[in-house]
């Protein structure tokens, strides 16, 4: 693994322009204003649901705060890797400090499991029903990243599309595995909170679709796709998918356990 | 979009008084202190309205939290921006690090429409008269910010102009939709809760209003507006008007909810 | 403004030897740990008065932390522009960057009105009594802090007396209005209460009465009011008042608070 | 100790690849993020189990925010003392900042008894009990840890075995007395509070195995356990075992807490 | 007090070798992890105790917080004071900056008082006893603090036993009245009670006692005493002292709160 790693710093940007900086620079510090200040709200409005939803709540504010975490490491990275030139109009040149992407498989690690964690608290199931959703999503959902790592340390097409594929395996089978499961949960709700539910789903497909796409862009090649470009795009869709995987989630999951608060004890 | 960026940067001011950059200096640190200590100081009183108002007050302390944690990123940008001269009496001349100017669009994406929720939240409208207000307010204020941004970038008159009007155009929607929708929470309310709408109603006209004055300034050129002095003359302006559209506005929408929960269970 | 700012720079001290060094540093020191700690143990302590006193306990605790905030700004500044010599031993020496007095009148023009919101929060007067007071002494507070804060940055005699003599109106008003308002609020209580208020009401005029001293100090001159030995004179004197001012005069609040929270619901 | 501290210097591992250190940075990272929050979740679940196992949830959280602090000052340490290279594939070489393992031993002097602590107050044995038991454990962890500790300053093989062996035989009888405590705690539970409880202690086991195995690396020698790789393999494997023995085991206690608060008052 | 305080400059070690600087930097730390965990568990475990004594468990937990910020300040001050040598092995050579002892007499000014506040507050006496107590043992323990700093700057034998005597007066009185204080107290309590007071007066008097004995040090002279041997020794006893006087203390306290709350309402 150690040795791979080494191989693909041939792969890193070796220059910006001053403008795609900025954008990845301003992109980064909304991720960070999102994710920690979504991570606040849920913590202060924990409160107003009901007590068997609260954890989902809190899941959904710590994963928020795991993910503001790992931006603020990523923004000092990004702001060491690609120091100033010597205008404010010069390119940003590589330092001798890579840019980790790293700091994104750890946090999805941590991330992606608590994400299913919150989305089946928050269904409100039996305990034994969560258990069996759960026994199956999270391990699923850990050896989709664990697979799809030593794939992102490389540049060359083999091993990539190799590592991509196990781990899109895993992917599949989560996302088949809560359909099911969600599509269960929508027996016997109120409409209100069905439609909450469906649009939970398609946020969800929606935003970890981003994922594997921006994986695949070097595999496609060309300056659009792979060069400086790419990377200001991919930094961008990763945040971006990050915010509403996150933040926006977080705050539905919010909606729905106080919609459902309501209908409960109205 | 990062063409016109870097094109922007020939704009940036080479170089500020020791006069100047104190002055820019101290309105920073206030608008830090003020913003900071008011998002506290909401939250330490969240108890003290009705249960049905804590949303509001909740959501205005955020609003003043995100805009400190901006702040404080503007003041150590401008810090790096214009270091000290040689000597105390010395000009600050530019770095090569730029002032970057994206974080307050950042911030303004994110706080303008939490400003329109928490002026909708504390009337305490029925669950579907609030959402109509919202469902219009919060994608006009996006849209406003979203195409005021690139004309921000540049600094030639034509697409400046042409930007600074289309972004009018939802601003003024948002403005006539916000004034029917408060003229109209005012029936049936006590003179007292009145008086305090009526209040928030000119606080938030007249801040909100120095943005897009501030944003016209370069268009007017001159040393006043455009140099040096304009810079400043900027930068205070954009503070205070934070100041007052968050933290003043803020305070004032604690009180409202204050004054509403007292009447309603005194 | 910023002209006669820079001017004022001609009257920075050049150097401070050791031991002023580590006089200065100590007591901004003390003041840190003093005031941020009073907020913290005021914030703690919020649950043991009645809740009518909150809002006094609350108003205290965010006076103790923006002054503590203030105060590290302070420190780091002063470290920034006395960097210690060659040898332990030697003088510190003026660096390229000015020492701000600028903080304290950003923290004053915030702290001040709030002290007096606090003052009479804690009196629990009728609301209409309360808004009388507040609305003579909170602009009479801004009123002297900016009238006095040309006449800081310039050591030339003629604007320091003048604007110092403009500032005093106002602060003598609001010493008048405070002391009226005190005594009235002192009838109908307990002795204890009683013996409580005006104990506040003395201490109060002890720490207030430091600022414009100190402000007078240059006016005198000589070596020991506005050399070195001056500026480490005013500092400590400043650095005392401000404990006195917000620390110990929130604590005193406090036990007033609590005091006459027992009187009432023993 | 000083003496035989500075000799231990001679073993520093004087480069890391540039894989080898970003294996650590990445595992680091990790490390402090699962601690960090998962102090936040515990505490922020504490209301969700009975008061008289709140102490068990509270302590847990200290030990994972004790064990957070300590990694951000690893992480900085082991930044400082393996810079980067000139270029981003160089290797890191040691810089003349040692790394500190003294960290380590700091944490574990604290959390290893703490960790006893919450195992004990998660059983709710009658106060007796649970005073005998720890009266034995605490001070046999503090005993394992400080005889330990001289062995990890010295690379020789005589002195190295000679502590490491001391410091097992509190280690031995303070395993000894936490199995027959928890099997005599067995008694009288349900079956899913013995499966719980059972599940702990073998997860305990685990994760507490780790660290004299790795004490003993150097002492097999051969460049696998001792170089370069072997500093790389301690480190990962102190870092898992950390996430193991205290956030996971963390986890643990708070869902047996929740069990039994659950059986006791359904 | 600013000449005196030059010429104690002249005292300061000049070098630690690379293992003395270990052992004070990992003991610094150690106290830093235990005072900063102790001030957080002891503000979470507040609801543990009855109402009347939270405010003694409060101001432990300040206590603990304001030297856990000092000794933040301490490690600071130390790494700027010995930075590294050329190797890992070299000796740390005293920089340009002091090593500040002036930080232990700003945190003994406010935790000292603050320790007895603490131990009154813990007692629950009537409040006329605890204010007879406490106007004797603040002012002494004030006065303490104030004679012993003049003596701790100078390395002179003459003006170093004439502060120390002096600043002892004022320890004896202050010892007196406490044991006197809280044998009276032992009256009328359970036997469990009168245990804990008793073991709090013997810790109380152990780590009180270790302070003058420290500042004796200089005094007898040779190199175990007053070189850098010495210099490790006294920083060493003084950490460990505090640990004891404030954490370990506070948990003390906390002990007997809790023990008297079951008592009297159990
Ligand atoms: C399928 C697949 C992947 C999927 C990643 C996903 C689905 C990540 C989701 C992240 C989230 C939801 C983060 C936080 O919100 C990888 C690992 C890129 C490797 C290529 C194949
Ligand atoms: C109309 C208009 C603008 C309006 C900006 C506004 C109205 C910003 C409000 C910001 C607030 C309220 C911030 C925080 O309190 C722009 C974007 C400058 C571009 C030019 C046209
Ligand atoms: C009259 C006068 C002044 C008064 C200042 C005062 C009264 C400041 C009070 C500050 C407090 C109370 C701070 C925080 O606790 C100035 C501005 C120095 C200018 C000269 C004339
Ligand atoms: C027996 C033994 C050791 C045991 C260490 C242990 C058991 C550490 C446990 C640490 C934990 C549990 C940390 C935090 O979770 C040492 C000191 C390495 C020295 C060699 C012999
Ligand atoms: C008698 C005496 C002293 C006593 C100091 C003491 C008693 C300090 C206690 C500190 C504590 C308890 C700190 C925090 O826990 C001095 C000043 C060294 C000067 C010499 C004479
Ligand atoms: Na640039
Ligand atoms: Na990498
Ligand atoms: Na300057
Ligand atoms: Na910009
Ligand atoms: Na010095
Ligand atoms: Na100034
Ligand atoms: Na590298
Ligand atoms: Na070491
Ligand atoms: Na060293
Ligand atoms: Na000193």
């Amino acid at each position: 693994m150690m040795l791979s790693y080494a191989t693909s710093q041939s792969g890193a940007i070796s220059s910006l322009s001053s403008g795609q900086y900025s954008t990845v620079y301003n992109v980064l510090s909304l991720a960070i204003a999102s994710l920690l200040f979504t991570a606040l709200y849920l913590l202060l409005s924990q409160r107003q649901v009901a007590p068997r939803y609260r954890n989902a709540i809190v899941v959904s504010a710590i994963v928020c705060g795991i993910a503001a975490y790992h931006y603020f490491r990523i923004f000092a990275n990004f702001q060491e890797s690609y120091p100033a030139g010597a205008t404010i109009d010069a390119a940003h040149v590589l330092s001798n400090v890579e840019f980790n992407e790293g700091y994104r498989y750890v946090d999805w690690f941590l991330t992606v499991p608590l994400l299913l964690v919150e989305t089946v608290a928050v269904l409100a199931l039996s305990r034994a029903a969560s258990q069996r959703l759960l026994v199956r999503l999270v391990p699923a959902a850990a050896l989709m990243i664990v697979l799809g790592y030593p794939g992102e340390l490389t540049l060359e097409t083999g091993p990539r599309v190799i590592w991509g594929v196990l781990s899109t395996l895993p992917f599949l089978y989560l996302l088949y595995v809560l359909f099911v499961g969600l599509t269960k949960a929508l027996e016997g709700k109120s409409p209100q909170v069905r439609a909450q539910i469906s649009n939970l789903r398609w946020i969800l497909l929606a935003s970890w679709g981003v994922y594997p796409i921006a994986y695949a862009f070097p595999l496609i090649g060309g300056d659009f796709f792979s060069g400086a470009g790419g990377f200001v795009l991919r930094q961008t869709g990763y945040s971006i998918a990050d915010i509403v995987a996150k933040a926006l989630f977080g705050i539905l999951i919010y909606r729905l356990a106080r919609t459902q608060s309501r209908e409960e004890d109205p």
